[in-house]
Formats: structure tokens, C-alpha cells, sequence
């Protein structure tokens, strides 16, 4: 494979352009490793200035993406002999310029400063049931974002809000969205009726007793080992709410402990643990290009949850897990394989995405499309949501969250940090993760054997070779296709989760 | 007392040069935390793309810092109807633009990239007492120290030495530290020896046991507290070597920790305290203006002495430390008030310079400027450090250190991150101290009973009144003056350690 920074003579404009793009991700290390710490370590007081500096920083990456010298060398490099893979790299240094392009630098840096300030106060909110405070912080979020959405939208002739998802997952529109996530929304409600009536006589041990942070850290800290992460190559610490931040060369994940129950960090970490291995497995020779980035959010949520839902929940891995489990936290009962994995498959409605077990999972982010998309489209407002979102997880769950702002739309910060047009992802994300290891079982019929037996290799290796090492040298239906040998295709998803908990 | 950055039309350049600086100031931020993460928690492999990033970022930084347009606006203020304050705001960007302008961008990135590697490997090379690993690092550092030294030198028509000590510690000379250095040459020895002789049939009790790392560090959070440490704006990390980075609204404080001994991370951490309390108080009014900056790096450790110095092996401050170690560390006669006092005032000649007390310290400022300066100057090469060191350590503190690199020049980092011409400043820094406290003794003669009392209150106020708040406001001569009615005096340390030790 040929590299995309070769100094051939005969393509400077294209080498110029690869200059610019290793000084940006040079400065977006240091944006990277503020947020970061932003997240899991600043006090309080250093809010407004860090949301200051990451705003200026911000609006000076934004000067430079969009330095009108940029578009000569690329029309320019487009005539230059380049190969394939430097014609991907141009391809996606287009991308990349067209984005930022799109939007004026003082709509960046009052993005930044909004969204620093929301999820800032949010930390204290949360805990407070605030939903006022909230969303006075949120407005100013939204109207920003509809903002941007608009912008892109003229730009790229999308719509407001397959402009925004185009960003997270380049390619996917809302109706392919609609088409996907409708087929969902017929048979899901009746799975998960069906496997709460089945699980309801199953008998499932409940681990005692309270777990010390420090444990529940040794323990995630060994699964991470188990699942490959490179400690050299990055950390594991607290932050409010669990994410895979930092840079390829330095991957920085966290997670949060609740003293009663060890289950949600320990998945938690096996979740990011996946997002971890893609970063610092994206190909490095590529490294400071935009064609060594992960591929899209929905590729990136099919590794997490490749990770988190088809290698921890399956039955042969728990085997892995009991002795960590009471390595670290002691010998109960309920820390046999077999019970482990009866409690990472109890399917239960419940109000936290993040918590959620697979099957009830998708209902929480059909929810937040259902509502995100009419609020970017400006059918509701802010003041509308937490009426719509009770009316949806009683339809959806059968859940009552009226009043608990906090458990609804408060949970997580991805509104509050302008991130619109996501949440598809997660789901787009299990179902690329089901057609993953439909494609390695079919490849490898041993493979079930293979991990309950301990040996993961094949697993890393697949995944290595389909994802990780290609970036984002092709487009993502492409990469779908060369992966697996189809396009997206929904049944695999559907297909696992009926042959894990009906079969 | 007036702002300097009033909005006044009629100081469009001043108000321009001021917007500038506050821009430098929110990028700077970035900077310092990825710095401090380099050092606090970056894992091994991540060391290569922060070098880059540090070092893109700091050309960047110089590049804004000698952008043209500030020669004109800094003289166009000049003529503008500034008012004092306004005055001594500008004549600290002059002084920031100087700097700035001697030094070409290459070599900045040059010297980022240099340091960024040799304080890398330095972290393992120490512990492996690799001096041969070191000394490759060390020569590119030094080299580009003289060539900066040199450069300096030129713009400034100071001495090539006095151009480095000169960023440090703004006015002080060669010529003046040989005068204060070369006068305490003269009694320190002996003081040494009079004061060891006095020890010698001291009963001193040695704490027994070992110390784990959560309890010193429990030990150090409750030290600060009582330092008046605002944890809402900073927090104690853990490094390989103590530091005091960070930001002014979010300063971020190391310590190390050692099971066999808690004294050297208590007052490690009381050390720092006081660089911290610095500049969490630095004047806020005027914060991103160079104005706001503390005054020069002999001020700086003036505050950190004053804490661990004067304050923390005062007799009257280990009544207030004996129920803080009894608290974290249990019940030990070796505890006691009194004994801990005794630990903290105990005079011994040892290898490590900021293990040392109060009286062999010094001794080792002494050993490094007689070494980095003829070290700058070409008349020493890295190669001759080991012997010269030895020399010395015989010579000062009769010593024997062949061989033992990690204890000798390679104990801490400040050469291998090009800081030469900063050790002047650690003892300048402790006459400073004392003459701060002779002045706080004069207006109060009730303080030490004060300090007894737990009423710290008089030393805080004094600090934030006559230092702190005074940022860069004077030139160091003058602010000492102000403060204490006269100017550097040597003679209030000497008088200090006789004292406290001989009285």
C-alpha cells in the first residue's frame, strides 16, 4: 500500500497540503487533551477560563481549516498523478474543508463557548434535578445548532438535519434513518416483550454488598488488559459521564463508579475499551491525515459495542471474566459465568441510555431522534421536550419519567455539548457490530469456541485487518461491503439479538 | 487603584495590544495543561506527538508573540494619555515583545522539541543513573541554550549568562549574585558546621514504619487547606519531579511520594503551596495582561520558602502540623510538635538539593550556578559536569558523588528542560523570604504566637497585600522596597538562620 505523504516532486500541492493537515492535528492534540482534562479533572473555578481557551483555539484551527489558500492546492492537487490512496486522502482533506468551510468562525467560537458553558453547569445541574437551569444553557445550544444546521444545509444542498448527521456519519440521510430505525420500531416492542416474559423465571443471582471504587478501577483497568488496550498508549480515569477522548498516539478514556453495583463500569469500560483499540489501531503511517481518522461515529459505535454487547455479553467471555470479577472483588456466587452473563443479558426497561441492555437500548435512541431531529427542524422547542420525551418512553418502555429531568433528558450531555444528529449512531453502531461477527463466524465457524476458550486474537485480528488499519480510506458503504460482503443489512442485528435471547 | 485594560477610546493602541495579550493568554492555557499532563499522567507513548504538539503550538505562540504590528502599537502607545498603572502594564508587554524578538521561531521550536525529549528520557534515564543516555540529550539542549543565550545577549547588551538570568529574574546581574553568593561562601560552612555540632546530641526521634501514598496524600490535601489553598481552583497531583503549573485560575501542583519517608512529599507540598497561593492571588483585574504575571522566578520561590521556610519548620507551625500527621499517619512520640520541628529543622549535607534544609540549600544553588554559567559561557562542556559536581559537593558539603549521576546532576530536570540561569532564583528567593518575614515581625511583633496560635491569617494578608496583588505592577526592586522598606538584604537570612538555629 502506498503512502499518502510521499514527497514526490510531481504532486507538491498535494504535499502541501498534507503539511497543513499534520500541523492541525498537531494543535488539535493539545484541544484534545484540554477536553479531556476539562472533563475528568479540572475544579470548577477553571471552567470559564479553559472554555475561553478552547474557543480561541478553536476559532484558530477554524482560520486555519479555512485559509483561502487551501482551495487552490486542492483544485490544484486533483490534477496532480496522485495513486489510489492518495487520491482517498484527497477525497477526505475535501471533506474536511468543506465542513469547516461551511460555517463562520464566530458561529465555531460561540458554539465552543455555549457548549462549554452547558455542559459545564450541567455537572452541578444534573445532580439537582435542574432542568430549569438547564435549559437556559440549552437555548442558546439549539439556537447555535439550528444555526450551523442551516448553514451546512446551504452548503451541501442536504437537509437541516441530514446536514448535521452527515457530519457524525458521512453518507447517511434521515430517510435511510426512518427506513432502518421504522423496521425497528415494529418488531422491537414485541422482542422485548417476549424476553421479559422468558427471563422472567430465570433464576439470577444478585451480587452483595458494596464495591470500592479502587476495586471496581482494578477491575476494569484487567479487562482493558484482556481486551488489548496499550496502557502505554493511553489511561483510563473518572469523568461524569463516561467517554474515549485524547488522541490516537495517547487514547484517553473514562468511566464513573457507583459504590453499589460494579456492573455499569465494568461495561462501561469494555465499551470504551472498543473505541480505544479503533483509535490506537488507525493506521499510523497515514497518522496527522484526515485518511487515517476513524471512518465515521456509527463504525466507531460498532467497535464500542463490539466490545460491550457481542464480546462481553456472550456467554463464553463471562468465563473470562469470573476470575477477574473475583480477583478483585471477592467470591460470590453470583460472580459465576454463568450468572455474569445472565446479569449482562437481563433485559429490563430502564430510564439510562447507558445502561441499557441491547434490547431495550435501541428504544432510547429511537427516542432522541424522534425528538432531536423535529427540535433541530424547529417544530419544538427546548420547553417541549421532556413532555415528548415522557409520552415517547411510555410508549416505547412503559416507562413514567415525569418530573425526573435528571433521569430523562438531563442523563447525558450530548444536547448540552451541540451534539445533534448523533444518537443514530449507536444503533447504526450495534447493527454494524452484529454484521461484524455474523461475517466472522461465517469466515471462522470455531469462533464462539475460540473466545470462550480465551483466545480473542481472531476477534482483534478481524477487526484490525476490516477496520481498524483502513481509516477512512474508503467511503463507508464501501468499507461495509469490502468488510463483510454486503451492504448495511439490519437482520444481523435482529438475527443476534433473537438468537441470543430466544434461541 | 485604575484598570489597564479601560476601554478608553482614547488608547486604541494600548486597548489593541491588550487584546492581543489576552489572546495569547487563552492559548497559553492550553499549552500549560498539556504541559503539566506531560508530566503528571502522560504515558510513555504518547511523549513523541506532545513534543510535536508543544513545540507547534510554541512557535505558533511566538509567531503572534512577534507578529510585525506589535513594534507599531507598542509605539503608538507610547504616546498615547495612559495612566500609571496603564504605564507599567506596557512596560511589561515591552518586556514580554523584547523577549519575544531575540529569539527566531526555529529555534524556539527547536529548543521545545529538544527539552520535550531529554526531560522524556530523563524520567526512566534517572532511575537507571544512565548518565551516558542523559549527556546525548543534554548536549543538543545546551547548545541551543548558548545560541539562545547568545541571541539574548545581542538584543540586550547583557552578558551572555546575565540574558538568561535576566528571563528568570528581571534586573538581577551576575555580578550582583557573585556579591550575595560570594558573601554567604564566606559564613555558610561555618554556620553549616557550628549549627551540626549544636544537633549533634539533639535527641530526635525517627518515625517508624512505612507511609502509604493515599495517606501522604490525604496528609498534603489537609497541609494545603490550612495553607489556604482554593481546591475549587487547582488540585495535588503526583510527578517525577514537584512542580507548580498550570494556570491562574486552575493551578495544578505536584508532589512524589516515597513509602520509607513522609516528610519530603509534607513539605514538598507545603513548597508548591506557596507558589500556588501565588498564583491563585495574582491580581485578577488585570488577568491575561503580562501585568498580572508574578513578578520573576525569586519571587516566586520567595512565596514557596515562605511556606515551607519560614512557615512550615517554624516551631509555632508544627503545633498546627502534629494533629494533621497524627490524623493521617496514626500515633508515633516521633509525632509530636516538637519533633516533627526537629525533623523539619535537622541540618545535614545530602545529595538531593530539594530534599535539603534550610541551611545546606545554599550550598547547592551555589554548586549549580558555578557550573551552568561557565557551562553557558563555553569554558565547561557537558562532559566536564560529573567531575566539576563532585568537586564541588566535596568542597561545599564534603560529599563523595562519583558515579552516583541520579543524586548528582541528574536529579532534577531543570537543565535537561533548558532552564539555566533559573537556580539563582531558588536562594534569592529564600533571602527574600526572610526578609519578608523580618518585615512582617516588625509591623506585628505578635506573629510568631500568631502563627502558634493557628491564626495564619497576618502572614496570608501580608503576602496578598505587598506580593501577590502586586503582580508585575513594579520593577523587582521596587516592589521589594514597598513591601519592605528596603532593598534585597542579604543580611535578614543570615539573621534568620542564626536564629533559628544557633539562638
Amino acid at each position: 500500500m502506498s503512502t499518502p505523504t510521499s514527497t514526490a516532486s510531481r504532486t507538491p500541492a498535494y504535499e502541501a497540503l498534507c503539511q497543513r493537515h499534520q500541523r492541525l492535528h498537531r494543535l488539535n492534540h493539545l484541544q484534545s487533551i484540554a477536553s479531556w482534562d476539562q472533563s475528568a479533572f479540572m475544579p470548577a473555578k477553571g471552567a470559564e477560563a479553559r472554555a475561553q481557551a478552547l474557543a480561541e483555539m478553536g476559532g484558530l484551527l477554524h482560520q486555519q481549516a479555512t485559509d483561502p489558500a487551501l482551495r487552490d492546492l486542492l483544485s490544484a492537487a486533483e490534477q496532480e498523478p496522485l495513486d489510489e490512496v492518495q487520491r482517498a486522502s484527497l477525497r477526505e482533506m475535501h471533506r474536511v474543508w468543506r465542513a469547516a468551510n461551511a460555517l463562520p468562525q464566530s458561529l465555531v467560537e460561540a458554539k465552543s463557548l455555549a457548549n462549554s458553558h452547558c455542559e459545564h453547569a450541567w455537572r452541578s445541574q444534573r445532580g439537582a434535578n435542574d432542568w430549569a437551569g438547564y435549559v437556559e444553557n440549552l437555548r442558546p445550544v439549539v439556537r447555535l445548532a439550528r444555526e450551523e444546521a442551516r448553514l451546512l444545509a446551504e452548503d451541501s444542498g442536504l437537509s437541516r438535519y441530514d446536514a448535521l448527521l452527515d457530519q457524525y456519519e458521512p453518507g447517511m440521510r434521515a430517510a435511510e434513518v426512518d427506513r432502518v430505525f421504522g423496521e425497528l420500531r415494529q418488531w422491537l416492542p414485541d422482542l422485548i416483550r417476549q424476553v421479559m416474559a422468558r427471563q422472567a423465571d430465570e433464576q439470577m443471582l444478585h451480587p452483595q454488598g458494596t464495591f470500592p471504587a479502587a476495586a471496581q478501577r482494578a477491575l476494569g483497568l484487567d479487562a482493558m488488559k484482556l481486551l488489548g488496550f496499550d496502557f502505554e498508549a493511553g489511561r483510563l480515569d473518572e469523568s461524569a459521564h463516561p467517554f474515549c477522548g485524547g488522541v490516537p498516539e495517547d487514547v484517553r478514556m473514562t468511566t464513573r463508579y457507583r459504590d453499589d453495583s460494579f456492573l455499569q463500569s465494568l461495561t462501561g469500560t469494555i465499551h470504551e475499551t472498543g473505541h480505544g483499540r479503533y483509535e490506537q489501531n488507525l493506521p499510523r503511517e497515514w497518522l496527522g491525515l484526515p485518511i487515517a481518522n476513524a471512518r465515521s461515529m456509527g463504525l466507531h459505535e460498532s467497535q464500542s459495542l463490539s466490545f460491550e454487547m457481542q464480546l462481553a455479553a456472550h456467554p463464553g467471555f463471562a468465563k473470562l471474566l469470573e476470575p477477574l470479577v473475583t480477583r478483585h472483588l471477592g467470591h460470590q456466587r453470583a460472580f459465576s459465568a454463568d450468572n455474569l452473563n445472565k446479569m449482562m443479558t437481563r433485559v429490563a426497561p430502564g430510564y439510562i441510555r447507558v445502561d441499557a441492555d441491547e434490547v431495550t437500548y435501541p428504544a432510547h435512541v429511537i427516542l432522541r431522534y424522534e425528538i432531536e431531529r423535529p427540535l433541530i427542524e424547529g417544530q419544538i422547542e427546548v420547553e417541549d421536550i421532556p413532555a415528548l420525551w415522557d409520552a415517547k418512553m411510555r410508549e416505547l418502555l412503559d416507562l413514567d419519567t415525569r418530573g425526573n429531568y435528571k433521569d430523562g433528558p438531563m442523563q447525558d450531555v450530548h444536547w448540552g455539548a451541540g451534539l445533534f444528529g448523533y444518537f443514530p449512531c449507536y444503533t447504526l453502531g450495534a447493527m454494524y457490530a452484529a454484521q461484524w461477527f455474523a461475517t466472522m463466524r461465517r469466515e471462522r465457524p470455531t469462533l464462539d469456541d475460540d473466545i470462550a476458550r480465551g483466545d480473542l486474537a481472531p476477534v482483534f485480528d478481524w477487526l484490525q485487518a476490516r477496520i481498524w488499519s483502513q481509516g477512512s480510506r474508503w467511503e463507508t458503504p464501501e468499507l461495509v461491503q469490502r468488510a463483510s460482503g454486503e451492504s448495511l443489512n439490519p437482520a444481523h442485528f435482529r438475527r443476534h439479538l433473537e438468537s441470543r435471547y430466544l434461541g
